[in-house]
């Protein structure tokens, strides 16, 4: 497989955007990371989206992006893998362009999920969950984290308050980002006194509902030097799967997918959780981010509140998470979070 | 790129499957697949589906489909692409292999549209249309293919009964073809006596709703020798894109998308129209087929229903196509029949 660079990055402000539609947000994130990179061909394109059939009306959708973006009559395909679905299209671009197929790949995640033509985004995202032994019940996805912080705090003896520092740190970092959606910092007690999602999920745990888009133009590392500005190299892509019920989890506490996926990354790379410098975590919720250190081997299982309470994850700690505002503090805009990140 | 072959197939019957959800359909499919190859080793899985989560209310899907079948931690990705999206998964796993970053791939194209949550599979396959410019008006795709059949009709002085040939050479084939869903001939009076769905499409120019899935398990070409049976190589995998809006095409009746992959096809195979044993047509409705013949050189504009009537389209013609039936006989459970074909 030929070694990938990314060469250009664009994206819109994560927000409501009432006044536009999916097509107008692919629009302008494609455009930035085709000025970015500085290079006009594009042999390919991987839309990242879960919910455009759901919420906007639209199926098809890589073929709708590469029509508004004026990219026909380029192969076009969406890639869905829920909240991972932006990261799952990085990927299927790293193999297309790694295979020789195609040099030059755009990757969009992209969600619109204000403005939509349900009446319940809830409902919309709880189809991640497993439709039989979950969602027909009822469960949505802040009750299933609910269930996992619950079973955390019961475990190592935490207290919500302790999951704080998580929320602090993303809203302070999306404060610094311009295209984060919620620009002001908050307070321990801004989160303790915040209302219950589902408890003990409160409002401060959870990553907004809003709309965006982010593209990255990817190449082979060998054409990389035709960028304006200096690429980015892969060094390690990989994905796994655990059961998509939490009951049938051998231990709910334990992300087998995660570690796993992790593991090969670090395999690859040749590098150790020491040897990172930042870790941008899917922190859909603040349980999540706790979870995810722990299987990564950023923290042993349950001292990851420990870690953010020392304030290692700041910005100026030795493994900063979620540095340009997170899930949290820049917005959750599904699909689009990987692309994002 | 390396080069990749397909090394087992699998797959269920299409038919109203009332009482099996979508994953017991990708549990027969895959099993098939693996059991026809004699390989266990699994690397990957694409899923290629459409409607999963308007239709079975569940997305998410190729992570469920990963854990019904016994196959985590593997890779596992949804691909959409509308009616292409089976196809467009086993374009998506020649990648990977051919990346090298996988060596054995499976495929599934898995529909599930009897017993489904909503009242509007005509609606939910709308979500493929342009939804700003043509679903938000009602239009579905039997009236979008109405508005070419009788332009068809109009510019080459066509009757609807001139069409006829398609539809009875499907439902001949389909009935030699034991998982096929209609396995009754019919005559062109049949036909002709069909009721309207949208002037001029009857219902047996129509390709039926229906469930299936089937599967692909993908290896490369050096590593094909280990399966039982005789490996069938993918000398040419190519995609392209055109227009969403019908009405934004320069001639509604030229396929460029149909046409330039197919080009590149050829190219990459080393063939010409005239070099290929039999074709498998997306024959959704008789006028695709006349147009997907047209743009990919098996006959000049306007004279596809010509190589009908003389029953070159047969079995024991120069260019069969649907030869297990198409989806018209075989009946068209939409992301799977890429798959199927």
């Amino acid at each position: 497989m030929r070694d990938v660079s990314i060469i250009g990055v664009g994206q819109t402000t994560v927000a409501e955007h009432w006044d536009r539609s999916i097509g107008d947000l692919a629009v302008e994130a494609i455009a930035g990371a085709r000025q970015d990179a500085g290079v006009d061909r594009v042999d390919a394109l991987f839309v990242g989206n879960m919910l455009s059939g759901e919420l906007a009306g639209q199926e098809n959708l890589a073929t709708l992006v590469a029509d508004v973006c004026g990219l026909l009559p380029i192969e076009a395909l969406k890639i869905e893998a829920a909240c991972a679905s932006g990261g799952a299209a990085l990927r299927a671009a790293c193999l297309a362009v790694g295979s020789g197929a195609h040099d030059y790949a755009l990757v969009l995640g992209v969600e619109k999920m204000t403005d939509h033509l349900t009446d319940g985004v809830t409902s919309a995202l709880a189809l991640a969950a497993d439709a039989d032994y979950e969602a027909a019940h009822g469960i949505s996805f802040a009750a299933l984290n609910a269930l996992l912080m619950r079973r955390y705090m019961h475990e190592h003896r935490a207290r919500h308050e302790d999951f704080a520092p998580f929320s602090v740190n993303a809203h302070r970092n999306a404060a610094l980002n311009p295209r984060a959606m919620y620009r002001t910092p908050i307070t321990v007690d801004d989160y303790v006194r915040s209302p219950l999602v589902a408890d003990p999920i409160n409002i401060l745990d959870s990553a907004g509902i809003c709309d965006g888009a982010a593209a990255l133009l990817i190449a082979p590392s060998s054409e990389a030097r035709r960028a304006r500005r200096p690429p980015v190299r892969i060094t390690a892509s990989t994905s796994a799967t655990d059961t998509l019920g939490l009951a049938e989890r051998k231990d709910p506490l334990v992300w087998q997918a995660v570690a796993g996926s992790a593991r090969m990354a670090y395999d690859q790379a040749k590098v150790k959780p020491a040897d990172i410098d930042f870790f941008e975590v899917h922190d859909a919720f603040t349980i999540v981010s706790v979870l995810t250190l722990e299987a990564c081997g950023f923290a042993d299982r349950g001292s990851a509140l420990k870690l953010a309470a020392e304030g290692r994850i700041a910005l100026e700690g030795d493994i900063p998470i979620g540095t340009l505002g997170g899930l949290k503090g820049r917005g959750h805009p599904v699909g689009a979070s990987g692309a994002y990140q």
